[in-house]
């Protein structure tokens, strides 16, 4: 039972949204209504912390309850989100006191912040913040991203959803190309997402045994790309098995650590903006070995990828929104939700970590997870991604599409 | 009931594979064993028609009843499809009479031909052969294409499920742009197959309302590429909505005919091989208007997404394989069945055209779907694709991925 009961929440989603962040969200609300008598208002930031940023903020209590209801299967962020990195309060606190001088002005007593590493970062430090200017605010971080690379918790809700449709759509086309090979297309090239880790990437080799050996080959960050090596087992793979099925991560990278992709746009974090790999990877293919190659880009079908959800993965995000309330309730702080696996009966249960125990940093795969040639995945890896795209959760469609919700986003009043 | 009773048939499958090619296999495989007193094999063709060029025929009933069961779900061509132009009979009858040959060893009195329009060219011109020489063996094409570029037919088997997924898809990735335009990517790019028809394109259009104004740019073969206009267009979609959604068909080509993806490679039926637009455009965008653009090429993924198969489209692919069978035991020959929507109730029912009406036409988008600005499709477009994508035909799973059929396609030992 919170001591500053009454006072309102502030949540916001933070960085490149996922399939299932929504359905975090609404563990949040139902939490929140549970507990109704504890709080004054469920605030969220509309666009992430920009929200904070520029007093945009709603009221989830003023949006339509059946589009509410539909959180827990709508992809995206519904409320908005941002790739805003925060300064370094160290070195400039304009943002820092904006977003507190709000918070003062809003009644916020509580803060909950749903993102990936950068995210878990500016909570620990708000945090920090908050107490060197003597204001009792109770930060809580919320794990969130596909790329599946923080520390500290099983999994991250996100990664399973993606990791499904990355398998399955790794299947189906190469169930595709295998009955063209013949007078056709002979390699298949799927472009996943992950910059600095190979666990989207990872998720196709759980088909292996299902169509002949594919994926033949899978391209992990974690691994320099070696041109010769790739296109020797490109070509064992079509003289073998007829074709070859190649899963490549956006990230990968030559010896000397240059991306193999060329594009050299970055975003406001300061990473490389990729993409486009793949048909870097066909040419090379092409004009090497002159097989025919198909290739696709994922790129956000990947990332928002609902219609496949991952029943697991529904349920993590779930529970850690839920979990992020009665940690508000128990007057917890300065943690982040984590994901805990019940190793009797592979159930789910929630946890903590400190924040600064998160914060920038990156859990990249195992290296017990990529198998010994560098083109694979273990079988402890195999047995740790099923765990996490177990059951089927479909979205309930209406006219043949599916029935995401839609709110208006109102943003209340601002205050003097 | 045939008068050449216990003959053998022979199917194949031809060109590219879709999502539902394998339910129509497995209507022709239900309806067979129900008349299976009439009927000596079901011979299948591996690769297609390679299966009779290098005599590597499949005897279905050989392989496992629980693999057989399993087609109804299967994306891809199980038995293995080819690109395969056949020679015109009047200028080289090689192959045309290497078929005969085969035809006639292996006693096939039926021949089932299973593809788009230049299959439905081959059938027509097996079937004059066949008569020339006196050879009497049935000959019916089915029809498939997720290109829905068959004429005389409600639907091409195959579009339907192409359709909902690219709907579906649009509609993901559009909640995932505009959760994250405001500080970040402002455009998306979605390329989609359709080399000269831009069906797959247009069905992007279905979800009109859903989130705002996507798709807020479709671009159809059917319309020349106007580089201005469509700048204009992004970037007005950039300012009224925040972001702007952008669905192109792989074919667009500029006034001049040319097509607008760079690639020249082609195909063994001579066509273009495409692919690539999607960065071309997004290039374009980003150093004319500077906006942040993401990009994704569906490709395969497309082509073979039965875990989101349509149930309409699953179940005409079936009907269309149970009566192909249905009008072999008729006598019925030189036809293609169709499908026929009853505009009372919107059921389904099998019908049929000559071969000669089919062969080798392509029906594109009737201008009356495209709308005024050549941006979007009309609701008559829009009332129709909701047709075919009507109803959720999700394969069964197991450790989180789709159960599709493998099977083990040993053909049948030589004849002398």
């Amino acid at each position: 039972m919170p001591i500053k009961s009454k006072k309102n929440i502030f949540y916001a989603q933070s960085g490149g949204v996922t399939p299932v962040i929504n359905a975090t969200a609404k563990g949040i609300y139902d939490e929140f209504i549970k507990n109704r008598k504890y709080f004054g208002k469920l605030f969220i930031g509309k666009n992430g912390i920009a929200g904070a940023l520029n007093e945009e903020i709603i009221d989830i209590e003023k949006e339509n309850k059946t589009e509410i209801d539909k959180l827990i299967h709508t992809p995206g962020g519904a409320f908005g989100s941002c790739r805003i990195k925060l300064k370094d309060p160290k070195t400039d606190q304009e943002e820092f006191n904006k977003i507190l001088e709000v918070f003062k002005k809003y009644n916020i007593g509580y803060f909950l912040y749903n993102g990936g590493g950068d995210s878990q970062d500016t909570t620990s430090k708000l945090s920090k913040f908050f107490r060197k200017n003597k204001v009792d605010i109770q930060c809580i971080g919320i794990p969130k991203t596909i790329d599946n690379d923080l520390p500290g918790t099983y999994s991250c809700p996100g990664f399973g959803t993606v990791a499904k449709y990355i398998a399955t759509s790794t299947l189906e086309a190469s169930l595709d190309v295998s009955s063209m090979s013949k007078s056709s297309t002979k390699v298949f090239i799927l472009e996943v997402m992950g910059r600095h880790a190979g666990w989207l990437a990872a998720a196709s080799g759980v088909i292996k045994g299902k169509n002949k050996n594919t994926p033949h080959i899978i391209l992990f960050p974690e691994k320099y790309f070696d041109k010769d090596n790739f296109l020797k087992r490109t070509k064992k793979s079509v003289e073998r098995d007829g074709f070859c099925v190649i899963v490549v991560s956006e990230g990968i990278r030559n010896k000397k650590g240059d991306f193999i992709s060329s594009s050299s746009t970055r975003d406001s974090f300061g990473h490389a903006h990729l993409g486009g790999v793949a048909p870097i990877l066909a040419n090379i293919i092409n004009s090497k070995l002159g097989f025919k190659v198909h290739w696709a880009v994922a790129d956000y079908l990947q990332r928002a990828a609902r219609h496949i959800g991952s029943a697991a993965d529904v349920q993590q995000a779930y529970d850690v929104g839920k979990q992020s309330i009665k940690f508000l309730t128990d007057g917890v702080s300065d943690i982040m939700v984590t994901v805990i696996r019940r190793k009797n009966d592979g159930s789910w249960k929630t946890g903590k970590i400190a924040l600064t125990k998160v914060a920038n940093k990156e859990k990249k795969l195992p290296s017990n997870y990529i198998n010994k040639d560098g083109f694979g995945i273990t079988s402890a890896c195999l047995k740790y991604i099923e765990t996490l795209i177990d059951g089927e959760s479909f979205p309930p469609f209406i006219n043949g599409i599916p029935d995401y919700s839609k709110f208006k986003l109102k943003t209340i009043k601002k205050l003097k």
